[in-house]
C-alpha cells in the first residue's frame, strides 16, 4: 500500500487493495457520518450489542452474585488485561485493565518513586495529557518532600535527564501534534542515568505496535475508549515489568489488591504479582464492552494496522494540501509517518468554528485547544474514501468561509 | 405492617398488605431463586436492559464522541451525585457518582487528614469493611508522619475520641453483623473533640432512609452495586459537606476534577465546589445502569422501605428460630430493628457449606469469613413467602445435615 496522488480514484483503488476493508463491517457507524475522532472515542463494535445485553440479563440477573464465580467476574481485570498485554508486547501477568489511565498513573508513579527513594525529580512534557501531569501533582502534594515534577519540551527531555531523576513519566503519541516518541531509545537514556520509566500509551495501544518487554518499559498505562474502542469512560489498564512487581505495594491498596481479599483481614498484605494493582470492585459491564473492542484488535495483524494508518495519514495531508492551500492551516504533526501515531493535526486561527462546520457537515474529528483541528485515523474502519471526502469537506469549508457562523463560534461543554 | 408468628399463611398475608409489593415487578429475578443476597449485589432492574441497548446503539454508536454534549454524559457524575444525594439527606451539589468505593474512600480522607493536619489519629473499626481500612493504610503510607490508624470495636469508638483524633472513619451498617450505628450520636461526638467524620454508607445508601446533613456528616462514600441495583461493580459515590469543599484540592486530581478541563492547562486548578472530587473519565455505561437502580429507589417511599425492612428481618430471625432451634445457629444481628441495617447474620460452625447447600437449593444469601451466614432483605423485591421459604429451607439442611456433603465444602474463589 503506497500514498497515491490524492484523488477519489486514488481512494476507491486503495479502499479495494486493503487487507483491512473486511473489518469495517465490525462496526456499527452512522450512514451520514465520517468517523475521524476514534483517537478521542473508539466506534461501536457491533458485537458489543449483544455482549452487553447477555452480561447485562443472563450474568447479572438470572446468575446474580453468583455470577462473580460462574462467569468468572473476578478473573476479568486479569483476563482482559493479559489480551491487552498481547497488543502492547507485554507477557502474561504484566497488565491487568481496571480503573481510569489517571488512577492508573497514579498507582505506578507511587511505585516508581518508591523503587527511587533518594532522587527528585519527575521529568515529563509539557505537552503532556494533562491528566497525567495534575495526577503526579497530585502525588507530589501528599508525599511532601522536595519532589519536584519538571515539565519540559520533547526535544529537551533527554538532555535532562540526570542522576537526579528518579521517574521519566511520557505519552507516547503527543495527543495534540500526533508526534510519536521513540520508545526504545528514551527507555534507554533514562535507564542510562537509573532512572525509571513510565510510558502512557493511551493513543498507541491498538493503534500500531507497541513492544514494551523489548523497550524494558517499567511501567505503562493506557485508554481503553479511544484505538480499543471499549466504549465512553471504558475501564483504563497499566503495566509494571516483571522484576518491579513485588518490590512496592501501590497506595491505592483496595481490597481487589489483597492476597487474600475474601477472608477479610483487617491489614492489607499485598497479592502477589500484577493483581495488587487492582483496586476497588470493577465494572462488569464496562469491562465486557472494552473486552469486545479488545478481540477485535487482537484479530487483526497490528502490523498491517500501521500500514493503512500510515498511508491513511499520508493520503490526508497530501489532500489536505492540494485541496485547500492558502487558508491557513498548518500542518502540526510529523510529515515522516514512521514519527506520528495514527492522527494529523492542522493548526488554524479558527479551528474550533472550523472543526464545528467540519462536525456539522458530518466529518467529526475535534478541536484542541488553543488552535488544532485534530483528525483521528482509525484504520479497522476508516476508509480512504472517507479521507478524501473529509479533505474535500475542510477544503470546501474553508474556500467558502462556511465556518465563520456565529453558531459554530459558540463553545460547547466539551470539546 | 407488624410482625406476626411466622408461617406460610402469616406470610401471605402480610405479602398482599405490602405497599411495596408492586415494586418486585420492576425487576427481573430467576424463577427458581430466593434472593437475600442484594447486600452483596443488587438484583436487575428489568429498565436496564433497554437503557443500556440504548446507551451502546444510539448514545455511543451513533453519536460518539458528541454524546459527552448531545447526552450530556459530562453531566452525568453529579446528576446521578444528585439523585442519590435525596436517598441519603443530601443536598444538590455535595454528592458525585464516580470510581470505586475505595478510590473514593481516599479522595475524602485525604481531605480529612489534611482539614486536621496537627492531629495523629485515624480511629475505625476493627471490623470495618476491610477495603476502607486499607485504602487509609495506603494513603498513610504515602503521608508518613506519625499518622496512624487505630481499630477499635465498636463500643470502645467514642470513649477514644480526643484532641488527637484527626478523622473518625465508620461504616454506618456492619457488613457482617448488619449492626447499625447512631450517625447522630456519633458524628456529633466526634464533632465534640473536633475531629470530621467519615460515613461508609455502602450498607446504608438504598436500604433505609439516610440524612447526612442532619447528622453534619463531613464526608460520606458508598457503593452502587448493593441496595441502589447499580449492577456488578457499578460506580460508587462519595459526599463532601458543603463547608468542607472547597477547603482542600483532593490528591486524586484527575482532569475531570479541573476548573477547566478542555482548557488543557499543565497545572491543576480544582473546580469549585464538590466537582474536583472526580478524577478520571467516568463509565458512561456502567453509570447509566446505576442510574435506573437509583430512579427505582428514588419512586420508593424510604419509610416504607425502611417499614418492610425491620418486618422482614424479623420474620426471619422469628422463623428459623422457630423451625430451626437446637442446630448451632447463633444470631449475631441485633434483634431490635432500629438497631439493624437490612440485613440477619447467623453464625455456624459449618456456616460455609450451610450456606453452599443453601444456594444449591437457591436460597441465595452469602457468606462471610469466619463463620457468618448472612441474608440480605431488600424491600423492593423480596416477599415474606420468599423469607418464610428461605427459613424453611434453611431449617431442612440443618436437620438433615444436607450441607454434610464434600461439594459443599469446596470453596470457591469469591465467597
Amino acid at each position: 500500500m503506497t500514498t497515491a496522488v490524492p484523488s477519489l480514484a486514488a481512494a476507491e483503488a486503495l479502499d479495494q487493495q486493503d487487507p483491512l476493508a473486511s473489518r469495517r463491517a465490525l462496526f456499527d457507524l452512522p450512514a451520514d457520518v465520517i468517523y475521524l475522532d476514534g483517537n478521542s472515542l473508539g466506534a461501536l463494535p457491533k458485537d458489543v450489542a449483544a455482549r452487553t445485553a447477555t452480561v447485562v440479563s443472563t450474568e447479572w440477573g438470572q446468575s446474580l452474585i453468583r455470577g462473580w464465580n460462574t462467569h468468572d467476574w473476578i478473573g476479568m481485570p486479569a483476563r482482559v488485561g493479559d489480551k491487552i498485554g498481547q497488543l502492547i508486547g507485554a507477557a502474561p501477568g504484566t497488565v491487568v485493565c481496571a480503573d481510569s489511565t489517571s488512577v492508573n498513573l497514579f498507582k505506578v508513579l507511587a511505585a516508581a518513586l518508591a523503587l527511587r527513594p533518594d532522587r527528585r525529580d519527575i521529568i515529563s512534557q509539557r505537552d503532556n495529557f494533562p491528566t497525567d501531569l495534575y495526577m503526579a501533582q497530585g502525588l507530589i502534594s501528599l508525599t511532601g518532600g522536595d519532589r519536584r515534577l519538571r515539565l519540559l519540551d520533547d526535544a529537551n527531555v533527554i538532555p535532562a535527564l540526570s542522576e537526579d531523576t528518579a521517574v521519566l513519566m511520557l505519552t507516547e503519541v503527543d495527543y495534540r501534534t500526533g508526534a510519536k516518541l521513540d520508545m526504545v531509545a528514551i527507555t534507554q537514556a533514562a535507564h542510562d542515568v537509573g532512572a525509571l520509566v513510565i510510558w502512557d500509551l493511551a493513543h498507541s495501544a491498538g493503534a500500531f505496535p507497541v513492544d514494551l518487554t523489548r523497550a524494558g518499559a517499567d511501567f505503562a498505562v493506557g485508554c481503553g475508549y479511544k484505538y480499543l474502542n471499549g466504549g465512553p469512560g471504558a475501564p483504563a489498564f497499566l503495566y509494571v515489568a516483571p522484576a518491579h512487581q513485588d518490590d512496592f505495594a501501590q497506595p491505592l491498596s483496595g481490597w481487589m489488591g489483597h492476597a487474600s481479599p475474601f477472608t477479610f483481614e483487617p491489614d492489607y498484605r499485598p497479592a502477589v504479582g500484577i493483581d495488587r494493582y487492582l483496586c476497588g470492585t470493577p465494572s462488569v459491564l464496562a469491562m465486557s464492552a472494552l473486552d469486545v473492542g479488545v478481540d477485535i484488535a487482537l484479530e487483526a495483524d497490528m502490523g498491517a494496522i500501521r500500514a493503512k494508518s500510515i498511508a491513511l495519514c499520508d493520503f490526508f495531508i497530501t489532500a489536505v494540501e492540494q485541496l485547500a492551500p492558502g487558508h491557513g492551516l498548518q500542518l502540526v504533526s510529523p510529515r515522516d509517518g514512521t514519527l506520528r501515531g495514527s492522527q494529523v493535526s492542522f493548526a488554524h486561527s479558527d479551528g474550533y468554528p472550523v472543526m464545528q462546520a467540519l462536525i456539522a457537515r458530518g466529518v467529526i474529528g475535534d478541536f484542541r485547544a488553543p488552535n488544532i483541528l485534530r483528525f483521528g485515523f482509525t484504520p479497522l474502519y476508516v476508509r480512504f474514501t472517507d479521507t478524501w471526502r473529509a479533505a474535500e469537506t475542510l477544503a470546501d469549508i474553508l474556500a467558502t468561509r462556511a465556518w465563520d457562523d456565529p453558531a459554530f463560534h459558540a463553545r460547547k461543554s466539551v470539546t
